[in-house]
């Protein structure tokens, strides 16, 4: 099994790792105030979904990128809540049966081992209208709400997101190329992420080229944050992943198209190609540089 | 087999149905306009599953009600096609496998059927944001634009729509009384019709009076329809339904619940109920009048 070897740049992983918690457990707060009380089995089962789980990147990247503009913290807090409740109905959808069929996710069975089918279902279909409810209650001018709510619905619908998932459950014809790989990372996780970043930069007021290269670099990292994930399902350490690994070994990863010496090659370009993308802003960047520095070691553990 | 009467009260029918033929052409325009391409198999699976079908009779109730303000039709078009978006997504959805495993639609195959089970979960997910992003682009302004959005997120969430869905799946317990009955009603039919007037009455600046009266004018009539439609069930012709009669003979209905002719009463009573909601608008809402009488002669051809 081939090890990714450790990254030559410079790290304050200790710093950026505490930054994260913090960050994360914020946001557990905002997201329990948002979310409906556990008073029904449907509720449960969202809290289930949303609550205590994953590492909370895009709302570390929403953070950074909106206090490049003194954005306050509870309202950068708030926009990553949303753009939380769509990652986690998009991870409740995609481990469906009919979809990537995932009994386990986040170390705990997935939404529908848990509580059924119909009701992860419509947990997925609940969180949707919960991110553009939570946006629209946002304590910003009406300008910003609307760009946000437009922006966010065209990520995530037929031309982003879901589309996205259909490429990657071979809907749409069958995928060969690299190309075909970054169109299909750019939809499924992408802009998602490109999103995060761009919200900062939205709720801050930016000028245009500011708003294009936080966008970017939001693209950018998930586009690396694809290809570690690959790596990792391949070469990591189930352990350390929290996922089985090999889930994807039936599949053209990036991983089993360039093998992972060309991966890895990929995953650095791309990491300074992010990294020059934020040189405008300066040491204020540093954050959101030791994100992207952060997502791209993860398989050194 | 019992027979729905003939409703005593003075209908224009002809004149009715010519509206609503005309709003419906003009709706499938619009919403033409408004879906994407059909270029992808999700885009065909989403233009199938949205376009030539149903009464479009929430449309009409937005435009009926919008047009008490002299709102422009197109305006109140736009938010119809948000709201038809919003419906098709909770047709294909229900109809899904894991929920009431529907094979028909429409006097077509349901959208798993045609398009198989994860394009039409996907489906679904797409035209939410569709219904957000159709808001969100309105021409009007960004008060009335952030108000339906805000309104709609409500509506179609774990507190509306999706909390209708479980409770039908018996998700959240048995349904046993009238009261459970009618709460399923409001949540998994009534809130969206309810939405639909309110609508109108957001876009056209409406006093807040006005806008209850409309409001409440949609959940009546929603109530309303629901009962005709568990009547149609139980007692209706499959060749004007144009869906499999019996289909809910295992689950508690108004029909089974009441029984045909108690079920008779209530409806002429919610309908009167509603028509005296309307009172206000005096002549100026005939057109919705004819609307709430419309709905409550389905069962007579």
């Amino acid at each position: 099994m081939v090890q990714l070897k450790q990254s030559p740049l410079p790290l304050r992983n200790d710093s950026f790792e505490q930054q994260l918690k913090l960050v994360s457990v914020q946001l557990e707060d905002v997201l329990k105030a948002i979310l409906p009380p556990p008073n029904t089995r449907l509720h449960e089962a969202m809290a289930y979904s949303v609550l205590g789980g994953g590492k909370r990147l895009r709302a570390f990247l929403t953070h950074a990128a909106a206090d490049l503009f003194s954005v306050p913290s509870k309202t950068a807090l708030d926009v990553a809540a949303a753009i939380e409740f769509v990652h986690a109905y998009s991870l409740v959808h995609d481990d469906l049966p009919a979809m990537d069929n995932a009994d386990m996710r986040r170390n705990k069975p997935s939404c529908h081992k848990a509580y059924g089918e119909a009701t992860a279902i419509l947990v997925g279909d609940a969180l949707i209208p919960l991110a553009f409810q939570t946006l629209s209650a946002l304590k910003t001018s009406n300008d910003v709400r609307l760009e946000l709510i437009h922006e966010l619905s065209r990520v995530i619908g037929s031309g982003g997101l879901v589309a996205g998932q259909m490429i990657d459950l071979n809907q749409e014809g069958p995928i060969v190329t690299e190309e075909d790989l970054l169109t299909l990372q750019r939809l499924k996780t992408g802009v998602l992420f490109g999103f995060a970043t761009e919200a900062g930069a939205i709720l801050g007021h930016a000028s245009s080229s500011e708003r294009e290269a936080l966008k970017n670099f939001g693209l950018l990292f998930g586009r690396m944050f694809q290809m570690v994930d690959d790596w990792l399902d391949g070469c990591g350490d189930e352990k350390v992943t929290g996922k089985p690994s090999h889930q994807d070994k039936d599949k053209l990863t990036f991983l089993t198209l360039l093998g992972p010496q060309a991966l890895r090659k990929k995953v650095e370009e791309t990491l300074k190609e992010a990294l020059d993308v934020l040189s405008p802003f300066g040491e204020k960047a540093a954050p959101l540089k030791e994100a992207a520095q952060y997502a791209c070691r993860w398989g050194t553990k």
